[in-house]
């Protein structure tokens, strides 16, 4: 019996059916006898259906006001579910970020979470209530609504669980778990049963992007035994921690692929100290976040640098590398949007070196053709033409996790 | 240059041309050097799409829950209100009942406004912003949030303009004022310049119900000066205070209609003390508002009491009399739900007795009976049968607002 957090994301809640569901799944914890904090998120396509009511009043809308209106999505989903819950029989109060003790910084639409005031919470718990809390939002010093940005619910879970000292955070998603890579794309793809927040981290792209990175880097932080699983299948999940059993017979635990990358070449540079800070101080000033960065070997003093973005970021770096040509001193920039980044993620790999070897070779043998390599600890990443990254997935995933016979 | 509340109903806010067009009027008062505080419904039938999302889950949600999902939608309507604002380049900040400082009880559902703390308001208005409230909800002293029940948006904006001592405090709906009868039943009906508060509650009942009693009653206490008027039309309105000028040729300023009325009869009392007590203080625990209550004089002992309640509560007030029968000790009860009551309203009749003997006689011209009469200080009310109020309606509006050629 202990205190356990549970998340549920919006496609859990999107009708009265799958609010009743998620209703059962509350109360068959809380029957078990255990302090049980629910985390919701808007229900379906509430938050889309209200950014498209704001758009055509204002394209321009404050973020202020913005914030004000979407954290209504949650407001509902949460009612609704307490009141699922009331008609099973169980107590249960539902509460705004505000009424949770949620407080956060005052940047409005993408906002941190500064502290959580838990007394209100604990009080409800002590009644022996089940809380349920809206997520995604909390109140900055003024009292202000404030929403936190992309994967908010996720971070709002694991936030409360780490103030609340839960034995545990269950993230309900509409996926099984994580999985060795996306099931859609590699039918012989496994589910993982654990998995360490490092990898989870460099696995976020993978699959359905079942966890947010803001809020696997707190769990990390906190130490926050995460779990996720789907509100659907009622099967066990994947459980995120620091250390996993080395059950695993592979040194990897998953195929990651993101094809939302771009990479721009700079072309031409002097070869001179100080030319990297120029390029990603400016960079970082325009917020682009920039992925692998690789640097050619200099020749007749004279150097290339390429670098990976999102693709929505290429428009605004080429812009500001072009205006500060001179200041930089390249002769031109080479665009790639027609890309794809692969990568294998394991913490096993670490004490492996063929590891990096053996995705290569898979790669070789099927043909395809390699542009950039990036490498950490746990994580080997390779660029490759747009149109050959499902076949390397799948191809790199059969030379780890091996054959038709092994599954 | 003041300070002027103004109110706007869910048919004014409904869709995003109609918020603009509010977001217009908004501005122009803003324009023109005035403090504006704006207090907001929900956007048409947003309400009722809550409701009925709820009583898909749990038709017996607990209130507290109830309250909780339903002032999502005033918060709505004020983000989108203020984006509107926004892009008309005015400065506005919109604010929930708990920003606005709005404190009630804790009756969820029917909540009382104890007190508003303004200093949040003040300080925006000192900043020129336009502040945008929610109307229809507040906080009780634990924080959560509660709904004022029906007319909440109209107490809401009385409440604050009474609180910031605002000069004025315009209620903006779909009619364009306080008319002499139902202007869809009385094509001749005109509308009235002014009104005391006294004749604006005996005439709550009239026309499209413009204004709620509570926000009447409240506007009378704190001395309010209130303005009914349409958000469409651009017309000036009905201003409502404590004393009009006499100019007004009638001594009546308007002819009412109730048809959500039905009448009791309970037959063979004793005619002994403490019978009245008794039936009343029953139907007062049950909750029954009773209106026109009519004593007969009693003969051999027996006497009969009847009395009108609303329709609602007629299934109610006839189970607790027939429950308590041996207690009250009468005959039988007898019921009439195929009435209406028609009254006229005035201050002016106080010193003219001739005027409910017009009424009366002008009932008699048109052939209606009358089964019940009823007369305060400042209206006369009679019952007649449902098939007969519409015209009972006419021909005393006819009689004390002339014919054809006068208009």
């Amino acid at each position: 019996m202990g205190l356990i957090v549970q998340k549920f994301g919006g496609s859990s809640v999107a009708d009265a059916d799958r609010v009743r569901n998620v209703a059962r799944i509350i109360t068959e914890t809380y029957r078990r006898g255990h302090r049980v904090v629910v985390v919701l998120s808007a229900q379906g396509d509430t938050t889309d259906d209200l950014i498209a009511k704001a758009a055509e009043i204002n394209p321009h809308a404050s973020k202020r006001e913005m914030d004000m209106l979407l954290s209504t999505g949650e407001q509902i989903s949460c009612a609704l579910c307490a009141m699922a819950i009331e008609a099973m029989g169980y107590p249960v109060v539902s509460l705004t970020g505000r009424q949770a003790g949620i407080q956060t910084n005052s940047s409005y639409g993408d906002a941190r979470i500064s502290r959580i005031q838990t007394e209100r919470i604990q009080n409800e718990l002590d009644k022996r209530s089940i809380v349920i809390v809206t997520g995604f939002q909390g109140v900055n010093r003024t009292g202000d609504i404030t929403t936190l940005g992309r994967g908010g619910s996720d971070t709002s879970a694991v936030a409360l669980a780490a103030s609340l000292h839960a034995d545990l955070c269950q993230i309900y998603t509409d996926v099984d778990g994580v999985y060795t890579a996306d099931p859609r794309l590699v039918p012989k793809a496994r589910k993982l049963e654990e998995i360490t927040y490092d990898e989870m981290l460099e696995l976020a792209t993978l699959g359905a992007q079942v966890l947010h990175n803001r809020s696997v880097e707190m769990a990390k932080r906190y130490n926050v035994n995460l779990e996720v699983l789907s509100s659907f299948s009622g099967n066990p999940g994947t459980k995120v921690k620091e250390v996993v059993k080395t059950m695993e017979k592979s040194y990897i635990s998953g195929v990651a692929k993101d094809k939302d990358i771009a990479r721009l070449a700079l072309v031409g540079l002097e070869d001179e100290p100080g030319i990297a800070f120029r390029i990603f101080s400016l960079l970082a000033k325009e917020k682009v976040n920039v992925d692998i960065i690789l640097q050619s070997i200099g020749r007749e003093n004279k150097k290339d640098i390429s670098f990976t973005v999102a693709k929505g970021d290429l428009e605004n770096a080429t812009r500001v590398l072009t205006e500060n040509r001179d200041y930089i001193g390249f002769d031109h920039i080479d665009i790639n949007d027609n890309i794809a980044k692969v990568s294998i993620v394991g913490a096993g790999m670490i004490h492996n070196p063929g590891v990096a070897a053996g995705m290569f070779e898979a790669l070789f043998n099927a043909g395809i053709n390699i542009h950039m390599i990036s490498t950490s600890e746990i994580k080997v990443s390779v660029l490759v033409d747009l149109a050959d990254a499902d076949h390397a997935v799948r191809v790199t995933h059969d030379r780890f996790f091996g054959g038709n016979d092994l599954y």
